[in-house]
């Protein structure tokens, strides 16, 4: 089998909903999957066997961040990521496009005049907050940091639309993002010829387009007429705007081929899940599942369990009753929420090995129901019994 | 077998050191040992199944803190802190004497007035840094205190004189601990008389006495005639002073009974395990390992290892590579050292792992030279690696 092949084996009768397989370097992959995130080269506080643990079978990282540190070099010199870290099962890397155009853009949010990075057509150019030092990514050395880095899945670098772009701005964006995803693919290709004994490398490129229709088909009919891997659904309107991240989806589902995995970038509440699963994507991520473990915010299957909440002081009950996670087979809801009121380091990480292992639970038994023909009642029942404990 | 029956199984010819094994409720713990600090019911960062597998035999609490957080109540309503933190072997707690005290006494380093507490012959009146409530906890309320936590082996409450103490100054709290010590044992021996299907708890007396020959040898007369299930040697310069350390110990091996556990109150440096051991002390404990963890510090068979340092930036080696714990086995110093730099949860747990799992295997070697007759031979050969690499 072609490393990156990608074979559908069921479709829901319903919905767009599919289970598939993608084949990489470092393992198959079950579609569709939740990857947790590991921005800086570690998924918050868990070690590799607590990923493996949880059922994680892709994991990842963010090229922006290790390129300031410890830097493409350095990563290249361990072999890449995958040695740095101690993984070695499937990674995938975000070129960093999100990360640099939310410094970029005045927030009207936070205030920031987002003075920290300047975008020209070649690129960013940016001010490393580690050392100050002058840095820059355009296209061709996203490809090469993501290169260097070793991930099996490589992102396109990209213009990351923002929710309240109007359409002038979001078609601005995109052509863009067009523009240096031929630069992006042409590089790619000139590093994959190049290689001797070193793993491939697939390239997806990213839809975006705001919140336009026409801009969202214009981009999506771009990407997936270049043949790649893989195409992701990109721009912070995804996962962030619920009934707009369902337009999205509609709109552009019918474009995208059916041959590859799609990709939506930026989906960790379990609700999203199935509003993307049943839209025909193969796979998402978010950093939600494991910030909110740190703030306290366990993920249940009865829904939010807000720990610091003063309900569960006496609670000897498992976090999540249904959940055979280590932390719900150890430790009660009592001693949670002590461990987070005394700002013990076990907090966090017994809640994050929690959340991450039931958004990768819950995956598993969305493509079992897939593969039976019951994702329509298994997303029913799941979402009645989610929604039926309000957030405390 | 008596559940706190301690039988020496082996004896080192050149020295006081001594294996052993000391049964318990919660299984036998095997001599001499190491404890692990877990002050607030969890030892920082690790996991119940961490400590099994680091080899811990035996986890140390703090009942004072325990006794603000959660509360002495909510942890007898749980059935005790075995239940509460998952951890299903034995348990130890300190009285906390040392932590009051250490509030009580003006600190010429830190410029505290020890205005935080205000001590008496009936114990001690504090203010909860918690919740700002009046609190109390004199000999008897600390034997309550540590009945509801339900430890194994529980501690006088004592009032630890401090390394600058005259002789007068640690003759009085020695006279205070030894009358302190006959009213612990009297409500100990009340609350053992009346329990009914609870595991018994073992009550380890404690030798004060400053830094005083005299008092010392006194001290250890008075709490080895009461015939109490384990003798401890506590005091801040117990592992605050390594000269004294040993002085202390040299007068009071002599008069400490044979056929009990001799326990020292806080030695957590590599050098000082064999200086004590030598000595005849069965058990310690000390948070250092754990701390120094959190600040970047491995233990390792060459001496100490701060990993902040940019010498180790590219360093692809184990942290130890003599070690075979999680940590040795799957990181490099460079990828810890990149953690620590990029303050990532994933660095102090990593690290105290590698510490705790350091110490104790330390301990297990340290055993089974004594049982093969080799202690003096295998203190020397380690100290002579373990000194080979300066601090850097």
């Amino acid at each position: 089998m072609p490393p990156f092949a990608f074979r559908v084996t069921a479709r829901d009768g319903a919905t767009r909903a599919r289970a598939g397989v993608l084949q990489t370097p470092h393992g198959p992959v079950q579609t569709p999957l939740f990857m947790p995130v590991g921005t800086r080269g570690t998924v918050k506080g868990l070690a590799p066997r607590d990923l493996n643990e949880a059922g994680a079978q892709i994991v990842l990282a963010n090229a922006y961040h290790l390129s300031l540190r410890p830097g493409a070099e350095q990563l290249a010199a361990f072999g890449g990521l995958h040695q740095f870290m101690g993984w070695s099962g499937p990674l995938l890397t975000d070129s960093g496009g999100f990360q640099l155009f939310s410094l970029a853009t005045p927030d009207r949010r936070n205030g920031s005049q987002g003075s920290l990075v300047k975008v020209t057509d070649d690129g960013a150019w940016f001010t490393s907050p580690i050392d100050g030092s002058r840095q820059h990514i355009g296209p061709e050395r996203s490809m090469e940091i993501q290169q260097a880095i070793g991930a099996d899945i490589i992102m396109a670098f990209d213009e990351c639309s923002r929710n309240d772009d109007d359409e002038a701005v979001a078609a601005r964006s995109m052509e863009r993002t067009h523009a240096w995803l031929l630069r992006c693919r042409d590089r790619w290709r000139e590093q994959e010829a190049a290689k001797r004994g070193v793993a491939p490398q697939a390239l997806f490129g990213i839809v975006q387009g705001g919140n336009s229709r026409a801009l969202r088909e214009r981009s999506a009919a771009f990407v997936a007429a270049l043949g790649l891997p893989g195409v992701a659904i990109g721009g912070e309107s995804i996962g962030y705007s619920r009934p707009m991240t369902a337009s999205i989806l509609d709109w552009v589902a019918p474009l995208l081929p059916d041959d590859r995995p799609h990709y939506a970038m930026g989906i960790g509440e379990p609700e999203d899940f199935f509003a993307v699963v049943r839209r025909g994507v193969d796979m998402f991520d978010s950093v939600l599942p494991t910030r909110m473990a740190r703030n306290g915010t366990l993920l249940t299957s009865q829904g939010r369990l807000r720990l610091p909440s003063s309900r569960y002081a006496d609670d000897q009950t498992a976090p999540d009753p249904h959940c055979r996670c280590y932390t719900c087979r150890t430790a009660s809801r009592a001693y949670l929420r002590y461990l987070f009121k005394a700002e013990e380091l076990l907090a966090p990480y017994l809640a994050t090995l929690h959340n991450v292992s039931f958004c990768l639970d819950l995956m598993r038994q969305m493509r079992q129901a897939i593969s039976d023909g019951r994702f329509p009642s298994f997303e029913q029942s799941f979402l009645a019994r989610y929604r039926e404990q309000a957030t405390v």
